[in-house]
């Protein structure tokens, strides 16, 4: 029996969520899942946004399924209580340092994309994102009086980038496992032409890679890398990059395939325990109206199976079924298009424990 | 009489430079134009990618007129002797603190563009990068042994974010001010879920908005910025943002038109004096072929007759040359298309001339 934390959190995480249980559900496998709040939801029943029951529930798990926090209506808390440090302490508690986010183009919504079909049509990049380390955990961090510059002497704010020999090791290990896995071509993403975090970085994975003399590797510096990708996103296959970096491209990636609503995401501690989740937010404008999609989720729990409950049929069978829904033409409104049948996330949800 | 100093640069630098020269020596102004390596040309001639003749022409001049730097040849040289190091050096001893970078879709380019023409057609975005402050120039930076993180003790590389509050309240001046004379909308991006120096920008750009009641003012985060530049560009108009985020959205925004060959740049200080640069890079594989497009380096010297020296009219008659080339069919090779006449460098450079 393995233990699922389901935290469903704010906006359509409820209803997206529910949607990937039941497919779960239907595939009938020895799990037992467990739910609890995150996000402005457990702010509100207990007054923070990883109460300490949610935190022992996904550290006491075998994987998390999570849906998505924030709302509008907490951007007036102070910032340790708002929805998406939930994210951010789940990250560090659990110790996910690798986030695997993929950006796929569907070839039936190859349309639906900002760019014109022939640079996005079979897109497939898998990019690595750190994400327990750099500017988002670095220390110190605050006010102080300025001392550099071109103010000495005014207040200012200030954060920590940073990245340790051993954090840089095993993503670059992580990376090229997975470029080993697919065409053998790995891209590094940093800006070692101005950061001394970068150069560290860039001379790590430049080591590491003499362990994986079958992985073709190349750098890319960060606005170069954001060009390329909006210019020509199928030269990419992987991608690994920091957390602050891979927080934007990831999702500047996701939006170019134009259906956001169908990309999941993993991210991984060192022994394949994850966290799985929609690539794309709360929505918190959509909430409660039964219409968002929920194939990015249900996806995610296929992830989950795959990576770290090994159940690779099971996994398989939902990817086959997700295929099989939009084959069949069923969409949600934020991939629907003319002469293809609106569906509600309760029927799409439905529609995919049928092909199952 | 006016002093320009003009720096060609690496690459297609001194090909571009030389038309844009042209250009204004037609316009027959009171400028004294006086020359100075600069980037790996300035290592090759004196050891330094900025040696100090030519810092002290651009500090004595009214205006600098810029190339590009950089080639893969000093990619092994020590980062302090690397060509970027001059662009760096220029911007902190000149104050340079405010980069204007528009991403216009020029109307009969717009088929150039990866985006579907109805996303870009008419694009006319205004980014605003703060220039001399943030991780850029930060201190301290380097190695040291980790404190925290996942691996005391280990060794790490850092960097400091930061920005004082007359860093941010002087860029959010330069902002408000440009959005009044356009459409009098302006996005912050920041990334204030985060990070210190984030909120601390964000609170201080909401202070000085108090003082331009008539600029309807929004905040964006990062990765969003990167997504919603993907799907919805034309919603933009005036964006200001930090070194780094700028470095990355204002690359990704130029390259959105499909026509990074066009975009100008100008990087001001307190006073109007500026450094004036094509959007695009010193492109060493396509140097000293004569196909290089001039015209970005064209419409900076136009960006700066206007910024700098006051000379609205000549300026005026660049941008019209410019659009009266294009309107000839004249294009250069990276923005040739079926159906115009390709042309080389120079001839696009005297195209130029004859159109004032
Ligand atoms: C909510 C926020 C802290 C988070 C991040 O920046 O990592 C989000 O943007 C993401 O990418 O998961
Ligand atoms: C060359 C590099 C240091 C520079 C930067 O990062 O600012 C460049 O990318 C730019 O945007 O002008």
């Amino acid at each position: 029996m393995k233990k699922i934390a389901v935290l469903p959190g704010d906006g359509i995480g409820p209803e997206i969520v529910a949607e990937a249980v039941k497919v779960l559900e239907a595939l009938d496998l020895p799990l037992q899942l467990d739910w609890a709040d995150v996000g402005g939801k457990a702010y509100e029943t207990s007054g923070h946004p990883l109460p300490p029951a949610t935190l022992k529930l996904a550290l006491d798990a075998d994987a998390v399924l999570f849906g998505a926090v924030g709302d509008w209506k907490y951007d007036k808390l102070e910032r340790s209580l708002r929805p998406e440090q939930a994210i951010l302490g789940l990250r560090k508690a659990l110790g996910l340092f690798a986030n695997f986010r993929p950006a796929i183009c569907y070839e039936q919504l190859t349309h639906a994309s900002s760019l014109k079909p022939e640079l996005v049509a079979g897109l497939d990049i898998l990019l690595i994102r750190e994400l327990t380390g750099d500017i988002y955990f670095g220390q110190p961090r605050g006010r102080r009086t300025a001392v550099d510059g071109h103010f000495p002497g005014a207040d200012e704010a200030f954060d920590t980038m940073r990245y340790s020999r051993p954090e840089i090791e095993r993503i670059a290990h992580v990376a090229f496992q997975a470029a080993q896995k697919r065409s053998k071509r790995l891209t590094s993403v940093d800006k070692a032409n101005v950061l001394e975090t970068s150069q560290f970085w860039k001379d790590i994975v430049i080591e590491v890679h003499k362990s994986y003399p079958d992985v073709e590797l190349d750098h890319m510096y960060v606005d170069n890398a954001a060009m390329q990708l909006v210019k020509a996103p199928k030269k990419f296959d992987v991608v690994v990059t920091g957390n602050m970096f891979g927080d934007i491209l990831s999702d500047e990636a996701a939006m170019l395939t134009g259906s956001i609503g169908m990309l999941p995401s993993a991210s991984l501690d060192a022994n394949n325990k994850g966290l799985y989740e929609p690539s794309h937010g709360s929505a918190p404008d959509i909430a409660g109206r039964g219409i968002a999609n929920p194939l990015a989720t249900i996806l995610s729990a296929a992830m989950m199976l795959k990576f770290s409950l090994n159940q690779l049929d099971a996994a398989a069978r939902i990817e086959a079924a997700v295929e099989s829904v939009l084959a069949q033409g069923l969409r949600t409104a934020d991939i629907w298009s003319e002469g293809t049948s609106k569906v509600s996330t309760i029927e799409m949800g439905d529609a995919v424990v049928k092909a199952i």
